[in-house]
């Protein structure tokens, strides 16, 4: 795939659902001129006439002007919007205490090893930070250090944070520049890239990936994947497709790197983690979005070896990382979602979508075989009879039809044309029976 | 100053009152033991016997063990530990609404306006972010994008932050590689480094500096100086010496970048930010640390056309950044400082402290004079009877010593010499002078 057709398939998932101040200009009155007023060109408002929320409970939100809208697109607000067991632990730590981790605090460590036991056994060291950027871009640094190498492999259409090294590694946030030379970006996981055997074409890439980045004089540092593929269309299946890549990863001496920011805190339904799906151990797990509801943190998980290695070359402090009002958001995260089980409901309620999904498919030529784990779901838009050609244009008409109907859904993948559905995971069958009815409605209109 | 003098310098600060796991293995053990079983290589605790903290209210900190300590070391909780404003204020927005900036929502823009009241009209909008790290180094990126240039100025024990970008900027966190060559580190504007011409000493070396870069082959991207050096070791008068700074930066077509992590939100009493004191309009200016009060929050001020630019290239946007929880906290910090009178309260307290810290210098020939602004003092410690001389283990005494006198505090600048004094500004005089006995008592003790 050429660096222009990549460029401008970029263009089309940024633009997917997004308010365009210089096309939009009749909107730029009221709250949207203030946004713009304020924030300038980084808004990154949703939709030709963004929604002021005001509140949120559960699975809706709820706007200024009255409406109430499913929320089908927030995996941040995971345990729901609001959750009251969140909101009183992150209260109650607040009126005690809120400080660096310079200091030794119980609900800290208590934390950190209710964390350890949800992740191999080998990973037994924890870095918090204060977001899923700030994680891979560590986890990146603890990689060349240990490796010695600068080499990294990615995804096409991956996202991985917004410093300047997780940029770098992230072709969806690059409009104009490809990644640096020692980047090597590779087709997702998919059926499309790979026809039925993705398990081997995805491996067969990340081998000609390593001999183009020895080509350019760069030995292996990490391949980095999100273990959902989010940006690049959400592919999940077959279970395992990861296994030869960390295999093969490793006989060139890289670490592997699961960027959990988004499968992981048991979305996927079947198991905790996304890569826990595939049977592997990475090397290093990043984390992030829903670990505390909305509590601004994440974190590294790591072999102390490495971070020992790490740390001798440079001094590491993050100083909201790892404050015990984080800790106490993210402990409540795992009571809820073990006192609600809200790993095997959304394992349950993801197959119910995935039902109803498959049976709208088969119904609508326009509606693709819906994919995914959990409740991290991926349902391609395509031309109507020719499921090889991708329809953004039909996505951004049903994305925007479902805003009228009151859901909030977005797109992903290169071309855009994937509905990317990855609700809050409280959200309920019936809820589920909402969206469908809803979403049926607007396949009807578009 | 050649790079094994810098070296062994900045591994002393490191070092300075931090509990060293292989030198203190009998303290293994206990909560100590969690922590380092738990963040390994990355922990950073404090003093030989680290503290357990259960919790914390305006200036004091109660310990696990019933010791309640005096706070002269923690900005972050910066209008008071566990202040009810803050805490009400994010308790009842986190029960409302907490979401990313991609829908509206009054309480943000509310917020960014009563900031931008605070800031030069130029830097006109405002991106939020949640680390003072990530805003620096979208500061960076910023310049670079405008400027076409990768040149950077810092002064030589700078601290910028802990992503990739920013750590290869702040010489104190490296501890085996020199920065980059694309950065050159002058050093700090003190009287030991330039004699009483403190103002043309200082010019005179970011001149070297910018011909440096020229040698290299880099034109000028950004000079980026903390307002209040305090990594330095808190560098405050003459005000005024950053004037031909900025211009000499602007006249090689770079951008003067002020970060106000550290000594904005009204700690240095006589004004708002730390630049204001120096009369300088800076061409970004970075925040963060007291900015929520230990809420994780940060930002970014800058030009709109600079963003504009920034935008066309890569996509930025950052998930808890400006969600309406920060901004609640944010709001509730300004509130309190403006209720409180905070700032000229900083200034008098500040004045009251370093008053009697000078009567102790000059009764004391271990103690240099005290210098800084508002709440932000740094007290050299130096061989007796000579000036010349830095004592960085009289500092580590006195630190130690003042642990045991229930005082917390910590040490700065090259040589870890420079006692760090930044309390919450809530600090009363009346608590100035129980630092003040507590001090004279480890004066002559040590």
């Amino acid at each position: 795939m050429d660096g222009r057709t990549t460029k401008s398939r970029t263009k089309q998932i940024l633009d997917m659902n997004a308010f365009d101040a210089s096309a939009d200009l009749e909107n730029r009155r009221g709250e949207v001129k203030r946004r713009l007023d304020n924030a300038g060109a980084l808004s990154v408002l949703f939709y030709r006439e963004p929604i002021e929320m005001v509140s949120a409970k559960g699975a809706w939100m709820h706007a200024a002007n009255g409406d109430h809208y499913l929320d089908l697109y927030n995996n941040v607000p995971s345990v729901g919007h609001s959750h009251p067991r969140v909101v009183d632990a992150v209260s109650r730590q607040m009126a005690r205490l809120n400080i660096h981790s310079r200091y030794l605090n119980s609900v800290v460590d208590d934390y950190l090893e209710r964390l350890k036991q949800r992740l191999p056994e080998q990973l037994a060291n924890i870095a918090l930070t204060c977001t899923g950027s700030e994680a891979n871009d560590l986890a990146l640094r603890v990689a060349e250090t240990v490796t010695g190498e600068r080499g990294v492999i990615v995804t096409e259409t991956a996202y991985h944070g917004n410093t300047s090294l997780t940029t770098a590694i992230s072709p969806s946030a690059l409009k104009k520049d490809k990644p640096p030379e020692n980047v090597v970006a590779v087709p997702a996981p998919s059926a499309r890239n790979y026809g039925e055997a993705i398990e081997a074409g995805f491996a067969e890439a990340i081998s000609k990936a390593i001999k183009t980045l020895r080509s350019r004089g760069y030995g292996l540092s990490s391949c980095i994947c999100d273990s959902i593929f989010s940006s690049d269309g959400v592919f999940a299946d077959p279970a395992g497709f990861l296994k030869p890549v960390v295999k093969m990863v490793r006989s060139v001496g890289g670490l592997y790197i699961a960027d959990e920011v988004q499968p992981g805190f048991a979305r996927t339904g079947e198991t905790f983690w996304g890569f826990e799906r595939h049977g592997i151990e990475p090397d290093m797990v990043t984390m992030g979005k829903p670990m505390g509801n909305g509590f601004p943190m994440a974190g590294l998980a790591a072999r102390p070896d490495h971070l020992e290695w790490f740390a001798a070359t440079v001094g590491y402090f993050n100083t909201f990382g790892g404050n015990p009002v984080a800790a106490a958001a993210g402990a409540a995260v795992l009571d809820v979602i073990e006192d609600e089980n809200l790993q095997a409901h959304a394992d349950d309620v993801g197959r119910h979508l995935r039902t109803l999904l498959a049976k709208l498919s088969s119904q609508d030529t326009r509606v693709g075989t819906p994919r995914g784990a959990g409740l991290f779901v991926g349902l391609d838009l395509v031309a109507d009879g020719d499921r090889s050609k991708p329809d953004p244009e039909l996505a951004t008409r049903v994305i925007n039809g479902l805003k009228e109907e009151r859901v909030l859904i977005g797109a992903a993948g290169p071309y855009g044309h994937t509905l990317k559905i990855r609700p809050p995971l409280c959200l309920k069958r019936e809820e589920v029976d909402i969206f469908i009815d809803r979403l049926n409605t607007v396949m009807q209109r578009v």
